[in-house]
């Protein structure tokens, strides 16, 4: 029996310091994408970001309803400030449990973990996995899944995933969003960060993480890495095999040359070798796997220019071209409509 | 810096109750392979299988020597029985560290963690990943490697590695073969439990492995599990492109026809198929890859038979084709020798 954390909503949203809107991106997140869940954001500075929600102290939060206090973001310094480690024991103290992306554990910080233990309350470090995850069956199960996959890292796949998600929920057709990582978990509220996975369990946890399910359900499965990365491709395979995926979505950075970070000598490779590997690879757990469509990150582009890039890439490859903050994702969306 | 096992030499094996070869066949490979450093055997019955070394005591073993109790087998019953533990603390009193292969950790019974407190020797739980693994970086490595891969799991991949290794060695070729897996890491006396590495160190922890070395020398390195395995690919795949091998070797068991275990929906690929696919992975990280030949298990077959298959399968493919039990590596190692 594997323990998926499953956090207790609305969230109370911690600010800390930051001073922009990129330095707490995870809470922005949250509060884009799941604003029925965002009842409202703790600031420590006059200067501190605004996301537009209500102010609240974590007694007012506490007494508003709040499940949840999140921590997405890291301290400026590093270590984690006197300051935090009292507010979060403040937030036990007030019935709320603490859910921290941090790589820092919260539970590894004596005075908090001795406040949950007084209080009951719920420590969430969501980077660890869940204990008690599988080896993959590669068994067929019920219900349709799509996984995102990349040409690199950071080329928008859990952006996309969340659009198709929400798309998918507008129209009125049953999907869940799969978080895999550690932003994605704190948004949607559950997940299973993969990289921190136990390599023999990698294909396993995607099988607990989208499991059986209605004929008619998507589950909209997060993709992490890319197979042509030389450090997380691994990562990726398990993740292609262990979703089962009905239907895959390339994401891609326009303009992007090399992979992210320090891997100069390695190609961004060409997209349709990116789609014919992902298929051939995923169609070892599902024969009818296809590729849906592609989603572009252009924002270095012009508006005339992403139009034509993207029109060209629908040319050449014969599936819709997206990007989902420049164009959203209702084509793809559509397809997806029509085959459910 | 990663703190990597280095077990001591030479060995007392400890064959405890089991009563066939089968059942003790990590002491059996170490006393095979390495019986250099296979100083002593340790058997606990009358009816204890023999592997033909010298019978000793802890105390015999430690007076001539032995620097390491090895455990490679697990009890009958399944828990660590109480004569075991008693064995253990002798051997630890004795000045003798402990490797173990076991799926409990030693280190985590008292009195066993206790005694090597108390005498400041070792313990090795070998299926344990050392700390401080990095991601990996892609970058080129000086020195050559071969990787065996496989159609599956459980096809000859370790044997075949260590078959090569003890080839090369024995013309006078620097090689090293490097373990991914506790059966190799107890032969060879260092290594990592690949599929026992957090997802996202699976590469990184295979450039760690098989580091920076002389232009001359191959790093043999074990593969585990298959691109085509359905719950272990993500493995396999970090470990070929970790590897950036110079040349793959493919492991194949005549006459399998589905994945081994619980997986009969799953053909085993076609090697060609196989060779393909492994070779445009390999090529992410070493455009010169190559396929050096074929390592069967031939087992099933006469010896008529088998020469036929392998005859049939060189013509097929244009590579050598051997069984490593059967008919030995010579043909492998020839055309590494070649190259080097």
């Amino acid at each position: 029996m594997v323990d998926m954390i499953e956090l207790r909503k609305p969230y109370l949203l911690f600010l800390g310091d930051a001073e922009k809107e990129i330095d707490a991106k995870t809470a922005a997140g949250i509060a884009y994408w799941r604003p029925e869940d965002s009842l409202a954001q703790l600031r420590l500075e006059e200067n501190t970001v605004d996301l537009g929600l209500p102010d609240m102290t974590v007694m007012e939060a506490a007494s508003a309803g709040a499940g949840t206090f999140i921590i997405g973001l890291a301290p400026l310094g590093g270590d984690l400030p006197e300051s935090w480690v009292s507010i979060c024991i403040d937030v036990l103290e007030a019935g709320m449990d603490i859910a921290s992306g941090l790589h820092t554990r919260l539970a590894d910080i004596p005075p908090i973990a001795d406040a949950a233990k007084r209080t009951g309350q719920n420590i969430f470090d969501v980077r660890e996995p869940p204990t008690g995850l599988p080896c993959g069956t590669g068994k067929k199960r019920t219900g349709k899944r799509l996984l995102t996959v990349g040409t690199d890292c950071c080329v928008g796949k859990m952006y996309t995933a969340l659009a198709i998600d929400a798309g998918l929920r507008q129209r009125g057709v049953s999907s869940t969003f799969c978080a895999t990582g550690q932003t994605g978990i704190l948004i949607q509220g559950s997940g299973i960060c993969i990289d921190a996975v136990v390599s023999d369990f990698l294909s396993g946890s995607v099988e607990v993480l989208s499991p059986d399910n209605e004929p008619d359900h998507w589950d909209v499965i997060e993709g992490q890495g890319s197979l042509f990365h030389p450090a997380y491709a691994g990562v990726s395979l398990g993740l292609l095999h262990g979703a089962q995926a009905d239907a895959l979505v390339l994401c891609h950075e326009i303009g992007r040359m090399t992979i992210d970070g320090d891997f100069a000598d390695y190609l961004i490779p060409e997209l349709d070798e990116a789609i014919e590997t992902n298929l051939v690879l995923a169609r070892r757990t599902n024969k009818t796997v296809k590729i849906l469509g592609i989603a572009v990150n252009s924002s270095n582009l012009d508006e005339g220019q992403a139009q034509k890039v993207m029109s060209e890439l629908e040319g050449i490859h014969g599936v819709p071209v997206v990007d989902p903050v420049r164009t959203g994702v209702t084509k793809l969306v559509d397809l997806l409509e029509k085959t459910t």
